[in-house]
């Protein structure tokens, strides 16, 4: 593993030097060569196919197991869509001139070594080796062991597409093994040779990476996301903001876990959106007042404002407007995404600036928790920490920046 | 303390929804609060004195600890200075609107809570509670035990001035004890309620914070500054800006800690520089080379090329050009500020996009590598590390940022 972590940071220190459209063409080439390797691809995750049944794994986690020609088109496509991003490293943020004349600018380059742990998901190996690369990092990715024949097989070709457009193959390496310990010796940083980590998977995966890390992680644990329908809502457009950031698709961070309605309209609004649920599918857990309304809700209890169902359950309280919604997501929210439904701009205003949380929404659906959705691209995941990152991450958001300062020879006095 | 850090955790929440106002307001009334509690200062200032004394603590250390009348002159203008300065929460970094119709902004928001675990400087208690609060932050500190007494003092008054002005007083809070054990406990994060620890002081502390600490530090653990001296460098400004950059002062970090001389004009322009480092009372470590041209230098090990002398010692290396003067600073660089001398443009844009660290120059002296001097104000210390900030922290470096999102009803297809 240590001689991993060198080969990454040598990687990275070179990629650094590396120009924007090298990086271009080495994401180009490393699509090409995934394309170019699908019959190796299909074998390797036939063999982790064939494993997972052996397991008895579920049929959820052997279908995002699974590459197909569609999934492998995807993921080109997606290398192609990164390549096409525009390169953060060397962009000015900034620039300034002090009184003693020195020319003062913040210039961003990479960070240096990302380690990536993931889960099931294929396409990871491939979406956060791109991503990294676009941002002039070198990636170490580590995947799960159900995956491990097909990640090795895209890491394969994707080092080949690296090797082919002149830049170092180690800038993206995958560590070969199952070994458990192996992630122990990634959240020990690798004598210095990992500057941050990303898990992407589950709760199990992250709350172990949070706690072991001994370098900074970014990511999220989970996604307890509010929707709070203000007394001044427009009923229709809550209504279909709610059904929507809960059911869309009730398996991702962004989708809502907890609605909170304002008192002062509960008794007409909250049978509407209800009933909207509940026609969509959506098992309802209220507090007192809310089952007092709607009788058919199950009660809530506290753990249920502590549960990220990912699931068609949504939890409900009534409050005591946009100060009672504030109160209750500085309780339980987990940072992620939180959304007021209002026509009132003064009360919406109120809620953005006062609610602390990586993205905070005005009449949208949280269900737009997502850097593609942000205009940003690709993004690596959604971070819920307080430093470096908040919301989605994308290929700025794995830069860091230096000053750069010129000068006509100025001593200090 | 964990209590300490529930408190800071709710001070630091409420902070974040005052405005930039009434946060100047608050640093203004922190200044008056200091300025008039100057006998309850001094007073305690002589109880650390005595304790140094009877502990035999050296002159230098007795110095820094040492409050005067015009020390807390002092601090009472850079309480002002702050007030002074732009207030970084709130700021919108960007805005866009994407193809959904969502209207997205990143605004500033505060880190949180700050934990500055630091030594013997009684005006650190002030100056970093002062950058914490224009920032949004709430500050908890830690002083060193020598300084303990008089930290108490400073940080009553700072918390008498948050009171008056009606911020929370918990948005201070130092750490009244001299127990070590407090200091591990800060480096645990108490259970969530620190975001992000400073350490500011020697070696010892910085390396025992970056070792234990469970939560993200900002700081820096030394600064091994080198001041390459190119073949195309005006003499007379080289040797200027090598003097200056190692004499100055020695003592701080941004201080030269070794020269590099192009070989190619070494013969000439070597005994120049050493004569006048000489001449400045600097003593020289030489590599086989530069002792060749300059026999009076005492040979230098590899473990010179590792040191931060922080005093009037300067180790010298011949090199092949700026591509051997950035080898040598990939090798040994700690990340701080690294210098070239040259009149030849193309030289000089090499060396400042393909060496990594915070800071880095050209024609200019290392001594610059400090927050005031780059037009940021004040600064609590400067980042070597590589995520979030690199180069001097000031204000707007101790904010993060979340996203407004700002929609008409949108539901994502």
């Amino acid at each position: 593993m240590r001689s991993l972590g060198r080969r990454a940071r040598a990687a990275g220190a070179a990629l650094a030097r590396t120009t924007p459209g090298a990086r271009t063409q080495a994401l180009t080439a490393m699509a090409e060569a995934l394309d170019a390797a699908r019959p190796e691809l299909l074998a390797a995750n036939q063999k982790d196919l064939e494993t997972a049944r052996l397991k008895g794994l579920s049929a959820a986690m052997t279908d995002r197991l699974t590459l197909t020609c569609d999934r492998i088109d995807a993921i080109v496509r997606a290398l192609h869509d990164v390549a096409a991003l525009p390169d953060p490293v060397g962009q000015e943020i900034a620039r300034w001139t002090v009184p003693s004349g020195l020319d003062i600018a913040r210039i961003r380059t990479p960070l240096g070594v990302i380690g990536i742990i993931y889960e099931a998901r294929p396409n990871v190996t491939a979406d956060a080796a791109a991503l990294c690369l676009r941002s002039g990092n070198a990636a170490l990715l580590r995947a799960g062991s159900e995956s491990l024949n097909s990640a090795m097989a895209i890491a394969t070709a994707l080092r080949q597409g690296l090797a082919a457009s002149g830049l170092p193959a180690d800038a993206v390496q995958l560590v070969e093994t199952a070994d458990r310990a192996a992630v122990g010796a990634m959240l020990g940083g690798l004598a210095g040779c990992i500057d941050v980590i990303v898990p992407r998977g589950g709760k199990g995966l992250v709350a172990r990476v949070q706690a072991e890390a001994r370098v900074p992680v970014i990511g999220h644990l989970e996604g307890i996301c509010h929707i709070y329908v203000d007394a001044a809502a427009d009923p229709q457009k809550a209504v279909d903001l709610v059904v929507n950031a809960k059911m869309r698709r009730t398996g991702i961070c962004g989708a809502a876990e907890t609605l909170l309605v304002d008192e002062a309209v509960a008794e007409t609004l909250l049978p509407m959106l209800a009933g909207a649920l509940s026609d969509a599918g959506c098992a309802l857990r209220g507090d007192g007042a809310a089952c007092a309304l709607v009788p058919a809700m199950t009660p809530a209890t506290d753990a249920d404002w502590r549960t990220e169902y990912l699931d068609a359950i949504l939890s409900v309280r009534l409050v005591a407007g946009v100060a009672g919604a504030m109160q209750h997501i500085e309780t339980y929210s987990t940072g992620h995404t939180e959304a007021i439904v209002t026509e009132d701009s003064e009360t919406a205003e109120r809620f953005l600036a006062g609610v602390d949380a990586g993205i905070v929404m005005h009449n949208a659906s949280t269900q737009f928790a997502d850097g593609g959705e942000f205009g940003m691209g690709a993004e690596i995941g959604i971070a819920t920490g307080r430093i470096h990152a908040r919301g989605p991450v994308g290929a700025e958001q794995l830069t860091i920046f230096k000053y750069v300062v010129r000068g006509t020879g100025q001593t200090r006095p």
